[in-house]
């Protein structure tokens, strides 16, 4: 895929130019102090500024690119949640006129892949604008109560359905609609499925709304089919979102239960396309698909993973430890490992020894743990210009220490570190 | 070499904590709006967030870690030079107790790999304070004067000699201790020439700050000609540095003349010792020393060199396009394009295609610029379960127009691709 290199946003921007973008979750935004006529606030989110360098740019017609930055939001902190002020996100972004629902498909294969390289298993939940609009209509609730009514439906991933049609007859919809509203939202299942239910419903196949947006959601089924991830995807007419500027599809990635345990971090990515966002910053519309991976929550999930590893198969920090071993007059040959280490390093091999001028054994031995080979110095080998390589906690430890390596020239050490590195790869 | 990965510091911090640590520096901090009793501050430097960091953490002893992230400094911006307000540093850092000039050592060799990595020359600058300090003490500096004399000494590698010593005079130092001052800080060279020369100096190896880092400079020089470093260091006596928390050495990476031209962005790393730093935020001290390195200026080096290269040599963006062709009643193969990119991506090939339903041929050529295999349908060979690959842009344009590849069975199509890459690889 041709990616763009990640672009230089800045992190500050003025602030009325992106205030008025994200409606009443601007009020999460952070503003500098003035300190000489600059309105500056952070950055909320990474969309709205890529909207905003593309509408500056009219050199750019089409670009895909990813972006890995901080956003910030002064929203009430939940750690374990992983609701923070300061977050990192990573958006991966299509800008330009294609033809229809090819970039999405190519979105969702993106989200696809990035979770199977997490080896991490998602459910893609996915909706159409559109086709919500539709059935708020079809069901009787009124133009201007479709916002706060979709703000409610959104909540039946964390609240049951008697709390939500509680929420939307307070908020003046009839019992009757708020029923007629139950009926559908609580549906979800594959894309096959959930189209061929739409179309035998009379009623809301008329509607034109909902005809767009089934059309809109046949071709896009097609198209991730063919890129193999249909299986991914769950359409759910529960899904809205908050954010104004999506136009259209919306989706939504929840990581699978772990060990049939439900995470706390609620959803991991979203995105769709914001076709109008570019058009506000200048003459020139351009529509843009993307998605937001929100990479502190991935992290928590990954981290609760790492926990239940072996140190051993995190990886190490260290192919091999350089010491140095005397008697009593030892004096540490200190300069001499640093020149073993370099002579590793120039191989790019990660070398470390003991930053002390005359370490103990112990301290050695410990501070090696991890590495799996040590080059071990000795005045009588360096004076026969020699060095003993060996492979360090292998099998029991009576018989590793009792391995006293071998002997190598010293110019031959980096070969022979290799060797035993090769070794002990297919020994673990 | 042991690193932890890079630690999620924040980029804000309260005020008050961080502004009297950068001196009059300060005033180049970013304040956050007041809004509801939260003081904040965006991030100066990566140091003083870590040596804050450090002494929060009372179970860390040792710890080598870098961490890459943005800064911000409300300073007068000159893009060209590469100074802006908001730019990235990559900071590697060594904290604990160690023996004395080891880990200085192995930040030298650090820098060292980095811009080897980079294939980029550079002179690493050095000096020492206490030498400094110890020399404008025997060359008659008042105790009082020594950091405003210390400052326009530092801008030696602007200004002329004549220029820097008005500058002396006019902060009242007498004309003889300015001349004196001249006589040392106009000298550099290698660490061991500088050494002796110092050495050979009893009014200078007298003082006891001079005698100290003498000493220092000893040690570090044999260490580094260890690791295989010497040879990139410049003792340089008129490098002071502005930042106060430095003690002992400190170091400037400056970039080598490209084609006879000094480059514009002057010095594109920085660091040394800070022993005190997280003392001053807790009741440990924990002695620390680290490198900067200016991600932008250093981008900016990178890219002038870019410049001057092929596009081919930069890396292609995708090594396969896939294609359809048709007769006036062609349908565009789109679904099939993507299946056929799909088993490309399943395998990690880059594979791209047009996003259009009916690409025209012209399109589709123009888009493959860069990727050296195409992978071609058409109905009548699909209908035979195959497709054709072929190599882009071999040879001359007309020969490269006739070649019509060959044909391959659909499911053999990711091992024609690899063979067909491995000989573009070869001939290029």
């Amino acid at each position: 895929m041709k990616i763009s290199r990640s672009i230089p946003f800045t992190d500050t921007y003025i602030s009325q130019t992106i205030s008025d973008k994200y409606g009443e979750d601007s009020r999460l935004i952070y503003n500098l102090e003035d300190q000489g006529g600059e309105a500056c606030s952070l950055r909320y989110d990474l969309t709205v500024p890529f909207a905003r360098w593309l509408a500056m740019r009219s050199d750019v017609q089409h670009i895909k690119r990813y972006q890995i930055a901080k956003v910030y939001r002064r929203d009430q902190p939940a750690v374990s949640r992983g609701r923070l002020r300061e977050f990192y996100q990573c958006d991966f972004d299509i800008a330009g006129i294609y033809d229809p629902m090819i970039p999405d498909a190519e979105i969702l294969r993106i989200i696809a892949e990035v979770f199977e390289a997490f080896d991490m298993g998602i459910t893609i939940k996915m909706n159409h604008r559109n086709i919500l609009d539709g059935l708020f209509a079809v069901a009787g609730v009124p133009d201007d109560k479709i916002r706060p009514i979709s703000s409610a439906v959104d909540k039946l991933d964390k609240m049951s359905w008697d709390e939500v049609k509680k929420e939307m007859v307070e908020k003046g919809l009839s019992e009757e609609a708020a029923e007629h509203v139950g009926l559908y939202v609580q549906r979800s299942g594959t894309m096959r499925e959930m189209l061929s239910s739409l179309e035998a419903d009379a009623n809301l196949i008329m509607n034109q709304n909902v005809k767009e947006g089934v059309a809109d959601l046949k071709l896009l089924a097609t198209y991730i089919e063919a890129m193999g991830v249909g299986s991914k995807v769950s359409f759910d007419l529960s899904l809205a979102r908050g954010l104004d500027y999506y136009t259209g599809l919306i989706y939504e990635i929840v990581p699978d239960r772990i060990d049939g345990q439900s995470t706390q971090v609620g959803s991991i990515a979203a995105g769709g396309p914001y076709d109008n966002l570019v058009g506000m910053y200048g003459r020139r519309p351009v529509p843009c698909v993307g998605i937001s991976f929100g990479i502190d929550r991935i992290f928590t999930l990954l981290a609760e993973r790492r926990k239940n590893k072996k140190a051993s198969e995190l990886g190490r920090e260290a192919d091999v430890y350089v010491m140095a071993f005397g008697g009593k007059d030892f004096e540490g040959l200190l300069v001499e490992r640093m020149e073993v280490a370099r002579q590793l390093w120039d191989a790019g091999i990660r070398a470390e020894f003991t930053a002390k001028v005359r370490p103990k054994p112990q301290q050695q031995f410990s501070a090696s743990e991890g590495a799996p080979v040590a080059v071990i110095l000795g005045q009588e080998e360096l004076d026969a210009g020699q060095v003993r390589v060996k492979q360090l906690h292998v099998g029991d430890r009576n018989s590793a220490q009792k391995d006293k390596g071998q002997l190598v020239a010293r110019q031959d050490v980096v070969d022979a570190v290799r060797a035993l590195l090769a070794l002990s790869v297919e020994g673990s």
